[in-house]
C-alpha cells in the first residue's frame, strides 16, 4: 500500500482560527459559527455549493438512479496509524456508495463538536477530509457544525451523507449471485481493526501496523470494466468478512466457502490479533472489499485489482457453493470446515 | 395552530425490543444491531429501499436540480411541548430543502446513542419521526446507528439528510430580491425557543407554550403557487429572525425593514421571554419560514399562507429599502429604528 497522504497531514499545524479550542458560540448559528464555516469548512472545502451558504445545496443532476449513504464516525482514537477520523468518514461513504455502482459524486458532512475540542485538531481532520474527498473525487457541497457542551460529547463525532448515480444498466446484488460464482477481497484482511486496536490498548509493538483506510471508488471501477459480470460488492467494515459473507448468504439458497489458506492477511496483523484475543476475519477494515463475481471473470477481476494502488494483496478467497444453503463457512488447508460466525457482541467499539 | 400529533406520539409505550436500554453491541454491526434496525428502523419506516439493508439506497431519480440539507439534532429536552427531537430533525431538513425551493422527496436518519438510552423512547421518537415523514411525503430510506459508551454521548442525536429536487425553472435566492419587495413570515415567532428554554429552566409557568415544530413543505408549496414571483425564503430556526435578516442584507446593496409592531407574537412568548431574559426575534422557530416576495404578489402570498394550518397567524412584517444598504433594521410604531444584530453568543443552547 502506498504511504497514505493523512501522515503528513497528521504534522501539527497552528490554529487559524482565532480560538485555540471550539466555544458553544461556534454551533449557535451566530458569528463564531459563520466565522467558523467561512474560514474554515468553506476555504478548505471550497465546492461552489458550500460558498452559497444556503440551508440545502443546489447540485447537478446527471441522471441514473440516485444513491444514498450516510455513516456516523466517532472512532478513538481521532489519528491513529495509516489514517484520522477525517479520512475514514470520507472513505466510508464514497465505499457505501461504489459498492452498489454508484458513481460517488456530492457528500454532506455534519460535526458534532464537544466544547473545548481542538481547533488545531479540527482544521487537521477537515484538511484530510478535503485530501481523501479529492482523492476520490466527491466534492463536499453541504454541512452543519453543533457544539455539545462539555462532558456532552466526546471530541468530535462526524457524520457524512453521500449521493451517487447508478448507470441504469448497472444491476448488482444477492439476487444475482450463482453458485459456482467466484469471491474476492481486494488485500489482506484486519489491518484498520487490529491497527486502532493496538494503539488504543497500547500494545508494545516493534512495528506499527497501518489502518487500510481508502476510498475504493477507482478500484471499484477498474474492476467492473475488466469484469462487467460483477454480482455483488461490499466493503467489509464493521464485523469484517464475516460480516458481509454472513449477509451474502442470509435466506439464500447458496452457501459461500472462504479458504483459509487464501485469505491475504497482513503478518503483524496475525500477530497482534492473537495478543488482542481477536478474530481478523471479524475485525473492520476500511479500504477492502468482497467482489462476487462470475466465474469466467474472476481472473480478470483480480488482475484490475492488482493493478490498482489499493488492490496489490488482492485474492480470490473462495465461491459460492450450493450446499449447505444460508451458511458461511471456512475450509481449512486440511479440509476442515467451521462456521464463519456473524459477530454477536460488541468486539471492536468505536473504530469505525 | 393544530394540535400537534406528537403528544399523542409521547404517551408512553411499551419497548418491543428484548432489551429495555440501548447496549453497545445495538451498534457494532453485529446480530443485535441487526435486530434493533430491522424490528424498529426498517419495521417503522417501512420503505422499500431501507428494507433492502444495503450499504446505500437506490432510488429513482426524477430530474431537475438536486437540493442536499443536513442537520444534526441535540435537543435537550427530548421531549418538549407540542414536539419532540424526532419531529424536529424530520421537520428541519424538510424545511431546509422546501425554503430552496426543492420538493423534499428523500431522507437518510443516522442515530448516535448513548449505551443506557431508554429504548422505549427511542421507539417513541423513531413513531414520531415516521409520522413528520409521512406528513410531509419524504421516504426515510437510508439509515446508521452507531452506540457511544455510556458518559460519552448524551442520549440520543440524530443526523438527518435529505434529498430534494428543483424544477428547472425555480430561481431563488438573495440575488433576485429587490427594493420594495415584501417580507413575509407564517405566524407567531419565538415559540419553539421559549417553548424549550421555558421547559428546560424550569420556569412556574401557568399556561404551558408549546413549541412550533412542524413540516412547511406543504405550505410553502402553497404560497408559491399564489405567488410565483416569491424571490427567497429561509425558515427561522437557529439565530431566529434576526439572524435571517442579517443573512438576507449581508453584502447586499439593500436594507430589509421590520415594523415591530406587525411582527406576530404569542403573548406567552412575550412573557416567558421577558422572564428569561432573551429577545424572541433572535429566539429560534422551528415551524416559521421568512418568505420575500414582489410587492404585487405579497396579498395572495398572504392569503395562501392563512388558509394553511401551518400559517393561521401569517403576517407581512416588513419589506426590502434601497438604505441604509446591508442592514437590517426594526421600526416601532412611534418610527424609532434600532439595528437588528445579528447573534454573537450561544443564547439558546441545544433547542434544535
Amino acid at each position: 500500500m502506498s504511504k497514505p497522504s493523512s501522515d503528513r497531514l497528521a504534522a501539527r499545524a497552528p490554529a487559524t482560527s482565532r480560538y485555540d479550542t471550539v466555544r458553544l458560540s461556534h454551533g449557535s448559528g451566530g458569528k463564531l459559527t459563520l466565522e467558523l464555516i467561512e474560514e474554515l469548512f468553506v476555504a478548505t472545502f471550497s465546492s461552489a455549493p458550500l460558498e452559497e451558504l444556503n440551508d440545502a445545496a443546489v447540485l447537478a443532476n446527471p441522471g441514473g438512479r440516485i444513491a444514498l449513504a450516510t455513516d456516523s464516525h466517532t472512532v478513538k482514537p481521532t489519528f491513529f496509524p495509516g489514517g484520522d477520523i477525517g479520512r475514514l468518514a470520507v472513505a466510508g461513504t464514497v465505499n457505501d456508495l461504489a459498492v452498489m455502482g454508484a458513481t460517488p459524486a456530492y457528500m454532506s458532512v455534519a460535526f458534532l463538536l464537544e466544547e473545548g475540542y481542538d481547533m488545531a485538531e479540527l482544521e487537521r481532520v477537515v484538511r484530510s477530509m478535503k485530501h481523501t474527498a479529492d482523492e476520490a473525487g466527491v466534492a463536499i457541497v453541504a454541512g452543519d457544525t453543533k457544539v455539545l457542551g462539555r462532558g456532552h460529547g466526546d471530541g468530535i463525532f462526524i457524520n457524512t451523507t453521500g449521493v451517487g448515480f447508478i448507470p441504469d444498466e448497472v444491476n448488482l446484488g444477492v439476487g444475482v449471485v450463482r453458485p459456482g460464482d467466484k469471491v474476492l477481497v481486494n488485500g489482506t484482511l484486519g489491518d484498520h481493526g487490529i491497527a486502532v486496536m493496538s494503539r488504543r490498548e497500547g500494545l508494545d509493538l516493534s512495528v506499527e501496523l497501518e489502518s487500510d483506510v481508502a476510498p475504493l471508488n477507482g478500484l471499484i471501477a477498474a474492476v467492473r470494466r475488466a469484469a462487467p459480470n460483477v454480482r455483488f460488492m461490499r466493503d467489509l467494515t464493521r464485523g469484517g468478512l464475516a460480516a458481509v459473507a454472513n449477509e451474502v448468504v442470509r435466506r439464500q439458497a447458496f452457501g459461500l466457502r472462504v479458504f483459509d489458506a487464501r485469505v491475504p492477511m497482513n503478518e503483524l496483523v496475525e500477530q497482534y490479533s492473537e495478543m488482542l484475543g481477536i478474530d481478523p476475519m471479524l475485525a473492520a477494515n476500511e479500504g477492502k472489499v468482497m467482489v462476487i463475481v462470475a466465474p469466467d471473470e474472476a481472473e480478470a477481476a483480480l488482475t484490475a485489482m492488482r493493478a490498482h494502488q489499493y488492490g496489490r494483496r488482492a485474492a480470490i478467497i473462495g465461491d459460492i457453493v450450493r450446499r449447505p444453503e444460508g451458511v458461511a463457512l471456512v475450509e481449512t488447508a486440511y479440509g476442515s470446515r467451521r462456521v464463519l460466525e456473524m459477530p454477536i457482541e460488541e468486539q471492536l467499539p468505536r473504530i469505525c
